[in-house]
């Protein structure tokens, strides 16, 4: 992995172990990004660990997931991390100034610079050549407070990019071909490198497009250098003095490599419910669709909505369709007016959304049941839109225009127009006044937090007892996200800060009794999970590891874990215990009765360790990949009991 | 009364009774309008009285109020909306295309026509000389089905204006001069006519914002003369030919008079938490604001976009403030992003949401507790905006525009600023690609209604007994309103379709114990509501008639009644009563049990009611205005099992 990008910014900010992939590594963080839906408890972890005040280059907060307000919790979060923000020296991004990811690329990105976010796609800024690692939430309280960031050394995957994008088809189709190649535990373990004489033809917000959902491959971050491409973007965004070059060596190496040809690539989507089901859009032309959506963090650029609005312009989108548009952020909304975009979208039949997450968390835009939506978005997992039984797809713009006019899935190459030569102009409409900057370190000192009656305080969790015997309360699949663990949406969303409120709604998608059996069952043994490989993939939340643990969960077996998730459960206390044979996954029953009998002697082993099922009579051998300091964790009953047992 | 608009109006639509005020008369009905909260019940009344296709001229189905698809059921509702105006020959205005009041004036309202709409501020189309009364879903249904409207004649009260309004004072300070001087109640029983010289000044538009605040009034409709300002209108939207002039005659005689000088006007804002309570700006300047909301059928028309726009242009909203535009419809909309009013309000800060109702039905847009909000909408009763405990103001766009950029209740006098001047054009950027227009009747009579599984059937309700002894569950205050009775909202309102679920939501923002306790009594002898003046204000919707019908109310007894709840109670079989003495009001308490022995015999008499208060052993006399035909049907237990009694 030498000589590349990643070896680069990893090597900069090494601050403890060595970079050897496998071992655990310490990273000094230069920045953090929070939103509001993970943001919450960032700022309640905060206030726990009694920080005076931000010890990062740059802290961002922002407001762009719970922007509906159905009741007054989401506007009493708003003002509680705006007293945060000035209690502690943060940046506040205002309601409405857009998704975090784009907004942070426009305004703060920096190329060398390293970055975590309580957000999966923290990681789009790697499109500047930034390390963006989106993690749990008190991963950036720690970091906030100046603690390093731990990792497992991931491996360095080199894709090597060739050619050029034919017409209509565009970065989205590039990020959906390696999800097609590798599918959604294709990154696992990895930090993605993209490198090669292809970049030339790909803007910074193009490659934006493929960091962002880099998550949806399970990586554990993208990078990109920082060329021509990113020296273009931040002089167009006023910040030229930003700028610094980072690229791989000549020479540089990687521990697994891949190549597309992007001149080879056609438009692709996602088929429902998972952003791995990738086939090429021409194989399922002619599905009926209800809804399109353009939008997300996915594909933010203004470029994603100005070859929308040009392949409407002029044109009336299909009577049986909602078309459905989500500004990424001001900037880009001012600009598409600016271009006479905004204008094409409203009289093709568009409905204009306020800049911000909206549809993409479930945030309104729910689909009826069972009707097809295509969606610019990253993600597709099972009723993250809102609606139980949905059929969401996921593709480009192009495709999805496509679809808008024709009322159909419909390759875009086939609807006979020429394809758009956009003038998006090199300056972008930079305004800065939706982002108020931190206090003075003597005005911030005089803040007090205002929080509303839905701002609970974190519950205390007990030490890891040495012996658990609980029946599996869920045997679950593959693929679990974390958006069926803990749900966003309109309903749960609002909760976020009140954690006895939230756990209600735990795994309600998967079985609607669990709240209550698992609060049976809390005052006593607890009860354990079952699952397959990748469990927790996608959003970062760590409400999916703080829900079931409030509601008695003691420990989750799995075949794998996914990266945030499995970091999440290690922070609050639950062991995240792998099957040695994976075989043995076959062998557990719901409801099964397990043992695990001396477990603070064999968790720092890390291996060898057994569990009993009582009800089959039989052992399994468990193993994990935490480290010392995880384990220490885990024993105290997550990272929060131990500072506190060391503070006091 | 003769020679007026009014009086021309209803005398060529006459169809039974006399026009003296006070005797009930029969109308014509040439148009209707529904929206999607009260227009799944409409379409579920049609199904159920068999309707082949609507008798009207022009009927109209809008999708405007439940926008946010926070799961599957408000996309359902909406393809059950299209399914039945596929039916029935309705027009179906998609979601995204506008408010219904703005958008059926700018594409099919007709001076001289009558229309009835299930939505209170039907009668916003009274600025273009038409006579638009707001009822219950069923008169509508009835409408269609091309049955006339039966309503007590009205006063027509004229209101002369003379000289022309000072800058920074706008239509909507005129509609709140009149809320100042007559209150909530004043319009009761009345139709207002405006006339004068004072007219001249005032655009149709202008009109319309004092037309659809007649509700707040509690009058039954505004009517306002088709002159050259409607002339002017109807030709900017490209239907110069649906002009017809209609005018009061030199010699109107009024059988109430008023006068606004509206040079003398200044801007006035009503504070929390009626529509009723105004003061001058001026006295309540310096309070500090939170949110600011501009939109709504209260204040739909471009100018009052644009303004406020001229008004922020260049400038950045408080930093404090979240400052939120909801175009009304997609032609206002697009008409501001041509006059670069978007992008002056993008830039200023504000969040754009999509067009429509948003939250002035409590669609999203909740502020926090206790803190001031601003809004152009038309009403501010307590909860509507989603937030329980709220503060929410109304006034004028300038008045609202002003507070955005202070951060605090300002009179826009005071910004120092010159008054813009507009040039709005002269052309409406007219696009009817979202007007999906009715299908021929060959084609329709083969559709199906699409329902979703949340649509349920109308509930059926028995005859009314003979004798009722029943508790009193709850004992309502003065200008309880319908919001108060059935709440809107983003939790309530997805269930509009399914009078079970909807009924655990009535009256919890006054009693959350009340669907309970309700349901206790349903099976035995149900319940009784003592409530005081004007009970039933606000919104059309028949869900407060029918959701505490459906949890066992039997009657009301009440010091007064408002217009469209007193018939919808009638249309689903619940006697509304009046105390003969109000003060009798006073001598019953909550609990006390009351017993009305022998109400089939009574109820016809129309007065000499008589009910024992078996707790405190009294007796009050009670009357009612009920109509012969009304009293038959609820006998019969409401309108539509008299019918169905009739059709068996």
């Amino acid at each position: 992995m030498s000589g590349t990008v990643a070896a680069r910014l990893i090597n900069e900010h090494l601050v403890g172990g060595e970079p050897v992939a496998g071992g655990e590594i310490a990273l000094r963080v230069d920045q953090t990004l929070t939103q509001d839906a993970t943001g919450t408890l960032v700022m309640q972890e905060l206030e726990g660990l009694r920080l005076d005040r931000a010890h990062t280059e740059v802290s961002v907060q922002y407001i762009d997931h719970n922007l509906l307000q159905a009741d007054e919790r989401n506007a009493e979060d708003h003002e509680f991390l705006r007293s945060a923000c000035r209690r502690y020296g943060l940046w506040f991004s205002k309601a409405g100034n857009g998704v975090s990811h784009p907004t942070h690329m426009q305004r703060f990105g920096i190329p060398g610079k390293t970055m975590v976010g309580s957000d999966s796609h923290t990681c789009a800024a790697g499109s500047l050549g930034m390390l963006a690692i989106g993690v749990g939430g008190l991963e950036v309280a720690m970091a906030i407070a100046g603690q390093p960031l731990y990792l497992r050394m991931p491996e360095i995957w080199g894709v090597r990019l060739t050619g050029r994008l034919p017409d209509w088809v565009s970065a989205k189709d590039v990020v959906l071909e390696m999800l097609r190649r590798h599918g959604v535990k294709g990154g696992l373990n990895r930090i993605i490198e993209y490198h090669g004489p292809g970049l030339a033809g790909l803007t910074a917000m193009d490659r934006h497009v493929i960091a962002n959902m880099g998550a949806e491959l399970g990586a554990t971050s993208t990078v990109f250098p920082a060329d021509d491409a990113v020296r273009e973007f931040l002089r167009a965004e006023d910040r030229a003095d930003d700028f610094r070059e980072l690229v791989a060596d000549e020479r540089a190496s990687y521990d697994v490599e891949d190549e597309i040809d992007l001149g080879a690539l056609e438009p692709l989507i996602a088929k429902p419910s998972s952003p791995g089901n990738v086939v090429p859009v021409r194989e399922v032309a002619g599905t009926e669709v209800s809804q399109v959506v353009i939008g997300s963090s996915a594909n933010p650029g203004l470029r994603d909505f100005a070859i929308a609005a040009e392949m409407v312009r002029g044109r009336q989108t299909a009577d049986t369709v909602s078309f459905d548009v989500n500004p990424s952020s001001r900037e880009i909304f001012a600009d598409l007016t600016k271009l006479g975009a905004t204008f094409a979208l409203i009289s093709a039949g568009a409905r204009i959304h306020q800049a911000g997450c909206m549809g993409c968390i479930g945030m309104g835009q729910a689909p009826a049941t069972g009707r097809n939506s295509l969606r610019t978005f990253p993600r597709n997992f099972p009723g993250r839109s809102g609606t139980r039984e949905d059929s969401v797809w996921l593709c480009s713009p192009e495709t999805a225009a496509a679809a808008a006019l024709t009322g159909m899935i419909t390759d875009p190459r086939e609807l006979g127009l020429s394809y758009p030569d956009l003038r998006l102009g090199g300056r972008a409409s930079v305004n800065t006044d939706m982002l108020v900057p931190p206090l003075e370190p003597a005005d911030a000192e005089r803040e007090e937090l205002v929080k509303g009656p839905n701002i609970s305080s974190l519950p205390d969790f007990p030490e890891l007892p040495d012996r658990i015997e609980a029946p599996v309360l869920l045997k679950l699949g593959d693929d679990v996200s974390t958006d069926e663990i803990s749900p966003a949406g309109a309903r749960a969303l609002p909760f976020r800060s009140n954690v006895p409120k939230l756990s209600q709604f735990t795994f309600t998608r998967i079985d609607e009794q669990y709240p209550e059996k698992a609060a049976e069952l809390a005052d006593g043994s607890g009860h354990v999970l079952v699952a397959g490989e990748n469990y927790g993939q996608g959003s970062s939340r760590e409400h999916a590891a703080i829900t079931p643990r409030y509601l008695g969960l003691r420990a989750v077996i799995a075949k794998s874990f996914a990266r945030i998730h499995w970091q999440n459960l290690a922070n609050f206390g639950v062991p995240a215990l792998e099957f040695t044979d994976p075989a043995d996954y076959d062998r557990i029953e719901r409801g099964d009765t397990l043992r695990l009998s001396a477990l603070r002697g064999e968790l720092p082993g890390g291996s060898g360790i057994t569990v009993h099922n009582v009800t089959k009579a039989e052992d399994y051998r468990l193993a994990h990949r935490l480290s010392e300091r995880q384990v220490e964790a885990v024993l105290a009953g997550g990272r929060i009991p131990l500072l506190a047992r060391r503070a006091g």
